[in-house]
């Protein structure tokens, strides 16, 4: 979390960052290296590493090494992994200690997941006592739990601290530490006892105890707590951080309001890539993955949905007796799998969607499942009076009113089907441990095309006396 | 923003709350008030909110008059909208004053959008000049923009003060402040000069004067600015809290980060919907819509989709005469319209996703399509190929090497068709000043089944010489 103000008044901040980037540029190819340094002065860190990942390969050190050291450590930070790895393997071991040292612990633990394990263990010799132990510690807890998103920098004060002390001690540590808005108040063996904010200290007098400023009733969480959890907890409590305890109870970090932000975004970019059958790509960027990688994260559901269409294939290849005699059927399948397909997704994007953002997990399935049934239900007689009413007026059918008839029942008993099988399985897919998102449109169009035309043949079977 | 921590230890939240709830009702029941009332004691508002929404209508009022003044406009403001109206409805005069006068802007904005206008009119008549003015200020602005989510309760500064002088107006302003970690220092026409965070206040001398202290370099927003890209900016530089000024460059307001939580989440949640074919609800709560109102919602996007498939019905009715020959091309719709729709999918929803985060417009719209395009073609390679070894074996197709064929080269003409439309067509919205989410799952699969037929139809008469 950065508390830096900086940058130009500009209203139209990607013209500028353009701008920007094709002005250092310039300036790099013409070996200006004061201008291109005067350029980055003003400039907010997050762009300077935006204009440095888009320089050519030969310029990123350049221009890396115009910046002074504690702005390249935050500039370090946000660049993107493909860039911090192809600086590293070019620093000299100076520049390693100097910006891998003072980079927060918890963008320290981010990049050594993404570096090979030689280079991460290199680095890890040359980290000072205290940063080694705090990476580690980070290192040490499972992918996306709290332990691993926290930084243990944060303001740790005894009780009997007066708030005038406590001013001085910010004062001193507000360089080392991540936020400085929260404080937290620890017994000798780290217990957390209470919470301090910045804004209690300020409107309390200097000669204050924390003892009575302090809020005693705390809310934290574990460090195995799952990071979408925690991000709910702080976006429900409008916290700026949130305390991390370990089995024990004893404080180890604090997760802040600006990882929360990234990690909501990245959760909903994997619903949607989930609802879209396609396999998330974790933070890369989109035109730096590869078309073959691009293919392969695709091709895997596409098989699976490939074999489940090749099902409903065999299933109207094996009526071909009914089809020979009465051609006109096959025109209806693709309105009746269709529109199956359809309330399917509709029912299951709305329970993926509010499992996900935790508003309907206080309902049972079975009440949302039979609210979405009747949902259907309604749908489906809607729409099948309207698809009976076409049929007939459709010159192919001759008029003939039991095909009309047959495809206004499937069509009822298809958005009946396909509003409980759209809402039922995301909570089967949950209770088999399993992400409910991956019960995606495509799935449930292709589960329902299945059912749907062996409805559509045995309606149409019992209809027509075939 | 809220800066209490209140809340008991205990690791699972969730079953916390639903004690809460419970008991709540049950010493309601009772009659039992001064119980319920220290039961609310130490919980934070926000749950305090959720158990009163849960209880039944006649208890709201009873419950809500239990809770002091200065909590209860904080309950207040965490309630749904439609416990927030039906308590308003039945609020003593006095009443309404002390809620509404005291509740922050924003959420007073949020409220007022919400009720009718006779009680919004009824109400205002009733605020404090003030208050009314800042109300009436936020109502200017159109919906979803920066002015409409700001609250003008911010710390603003003049340039002379020194830091021990902010620091004691800090201390009188506090509680009328949403947000005191950031001031704003303004000139006598109220333009923005300059921020100064507490933290750096807090390291500063008493006697520096601001001057000294303040970061001149300001990002901020101006009023009409979409609240989607006021979000991603204070993503981006992990600000607290951004200015917004207006079309003079006067301050007139701040937005802080946890608004910005909630408007990410909404826009993904809309963005979600409108890949599910399914219309916003807003934020109202899945159990409190009517079932009709949840058909009415759904029904439009599935009416479009009847008729666009319905024109796949004619499509495919209209080649009765090659059916009636080899009936076997019937059984292969479903695979060929189905994977169409399925790769189509996943390239809108990469684009869609792109869009919406911001993190593929610096790229051009072609370099994207051709990207799209050399995927869906590895991947109709892939399957086109699987599919014609396939169809080779099957029983229904005799070894008929031409109709094999005939779906292989199908597919893989569809599969090109389908990721250029998906990656094209959520452009093609954006130009026409339309939200690229709308060019949903459903909506591709649908216009990819139309030209897929149309594709395989045509390959099969030239190939079948018919």
């Amino acid at each position: 979390m950065s508390d830096n103000i900086t940058i130009n008044k500009q209203d139209s901040r990607h013209e500028l960052r353009e701008l920007l980037n094709s002005q250092l540029r310039l300036m790099l190819e013409q070996n200006n290296l004061e201008g291109a340094k005067s350029l980055l002065l003003p400039v907010q860190p997050v762009d300077i590493a935006e204009a440095i990942g888009d320089l050519p390969e030969t310029q990123k050190l350049i221009a890396f090494r115009l910046l002074n050291k504690t702005e390249a450590i935050d500039v370090y930070e946000h660049l993107d992994y493909n860039t911090q790895q192809s600086l590293i393997q070019e620093f000299k071991r100076q520049e390693v200690l100097d910006i891998v040292d003072k980079m927060s612990p918890d963008d320290r633990a981010k990049l050594f997941d993404e570096l090979p394990a030689a280079v991460v263990s290199r680095i890890l010799e040359q980290l000072s006592p205290e940063e080694r132990q705090a990476t580690n510690l980070l290192l040490g807890y499972g992918e996306d739990t709290a332990g691993r998103i926290m930084t243990p920098e944060y303001i740790a004060l005894k009780q009997d601290f007066t708030v005038g002390q406590t001013l001085e001690k910010i004062r001193t540590e507000a360089r080392a530490s991540e936020l400085i808005y929260y404080m937290y108040v620890t017994d000798a063996s780290r217990h957390l006892l209470g919470i301090v904010s910045l804004r209690d200290l300020v409107v309390s007098s200097p000669d204050d105890t924390l003892d009575k400023v302090l809020t005693k009733d705390i809310v934290y969480v574990n460090t195995d707590m799952d990071q979408e959890e925690v991000a709910r907890l702080i976006q429900r409590y409008d916290f700026l951080a949130v305390p991390v305890v370990d089995k024990e109870l004893r404080l180890v970090g604090i997760v802040t309001v600006d990882d929360v932000i990234d990690i909501i975004e990245r959760e909903a970019t994997e619903d949607i890539y989930a609802l879209g059958a396609v396999q998330s790509d974790g933070d890369s960027s989109y035109f730096k993955t590869n078309l073959f990688v691009v293919a392969r994260r695709r091709v895997v559901w596409l098989l699976v949905l490939l074999l489940t269409n090749t099902v409903t294939g065999s299933i109207i290849g094996a009526q071909e007796d009914i089809l020979a005699q009465v051609t006109v059927l096959a025109a209806f399948i693709p309105l009746l799998i269709g529109t199956g397909g359809n309330i399917g997704t509709q029912s299951s994007t709305v329970v993926i969607r509010g499992l996900s953002t935790d508003k309907v997990s206080d309902y049972g399935p079975g009440k949302i499942i039979f609210r979405e049934a009747i949902a259907g239900l309604l749908l489906g007689l809607i729409l099948g009076l309207l698809a009976t009413v076409w049929a007939y007026f459709l010159p192919q059918t001759n008029q003939n009113p039991i095909v009309c008839i047959t495809v206004g029942f499937s069509l009822v008993a298809i958005a009946l089907l396909a509003s409980v099988a759209g809402s039922a399985l995301p909570f089967l897919f949950r209770s088999l441990g399993l992400d409910p998102a991956l019960m995606s449109a495509p799935f449930i169009t292709t589960a329902v095309d299945v059912l749907g035309v062996l409805i559509y043949f045995t309606i149409a079977r019992m209809l027509l006396g075939l």
